[in-house]
């Protein structure tokens, strides 16, 4: 069984036309994250070679070009960790629930902190009014220039 | 501030005589977990390209030249998310606890089912009794050559 870094998936996110990146699934690894709560995943943010480049070096605001993947499966307890482990403490990343991209050009997306944003599942777009909630929910991060995750070295 | 791929640190690792290999967190990412209980971390497994070609090609026994990292956080709540989402859900990676080496080399460790393993921190290696337990913790996962961590898409 064959994974491929890019479904091949031509169609554009609502309101900023950002299609899956080829190739994102390759890059390299910012963090990862846990959300509980009705999020209930794990998640890893994934940087090009323009995002990690910024990241590394601190350099604010992000230059035009960079892209940052957020990868979100599902929660689930690993029964085959628990065992070696002899107690219930173990989860890993299960069925992928969305991908999330956060892409710099701060002209064409001056309106929106310089980022455009897209959620994918199963390689489809999420609809307008899903990808009208981005900003809002990034503009508290204002001075990290509106991204929430940092570099885990 | 810069973040180093290698810390270029010379020192091996008791019993496998495993350094930590060059530019490993550039690596491709495999999977992420969360291991709770006296570990309480935040961890991603990277693999080099020998090893991440096996794993997307469903490849077993991983053939000679795999590594697979396995990169430790600290467990922490991220305060700033929490505001974002209303309560509190977000934890994040936080400071490095530790960064774990599973190299194949199926003459050289064929004591211990092809590998070699190594634990550092701070770019230390761990003592002779904590690389002693490496091979014994891994051994139920003999079905899937003794790695524990399956590829997330």
């Amino acid at each position: 069984m064959a994974f491929a870094t890019n479904r091949g998936d031509d169609q554009a996110a609502p309101i900023f036309g950002v299609k899956i990146p080829p190739g994102y699934r390759d890059w390299k690894l910012i963090s990862v994250a846990h959300e509980e709560g009705n999020l209930n995943d794990l998640r890893a943010q994934l940087g090009n070679d323009i995002a990690i480049k910024a990241y590394r070096e601190g350099t604010l605001p992000f230059p035009d070009g960079a892209i940052i993947a957020a990868i979100h499966w599902q929660y689930v307890p690993s029964e085959e960790n628990n065992k070696v482990f002899g107690r219930a403490q173990s989860f890993v990343a299960g069925p992928p629930k969305n991908v999330q991209f956060m892409v710099k050009d701060s002209k064409k997306y001056a309106a929106t902190g310089g980022w455009g944003f897209a959620d994918f599942t199963n390689g489809k777009p999420g609809d307008e009014a899903t990808h009208q909630k981005c900003f809002p929910c990034h503009e508290p991060a204002k001075a990290h220039d509106f991204v929430y995750t940092h570099y885990a070295p």
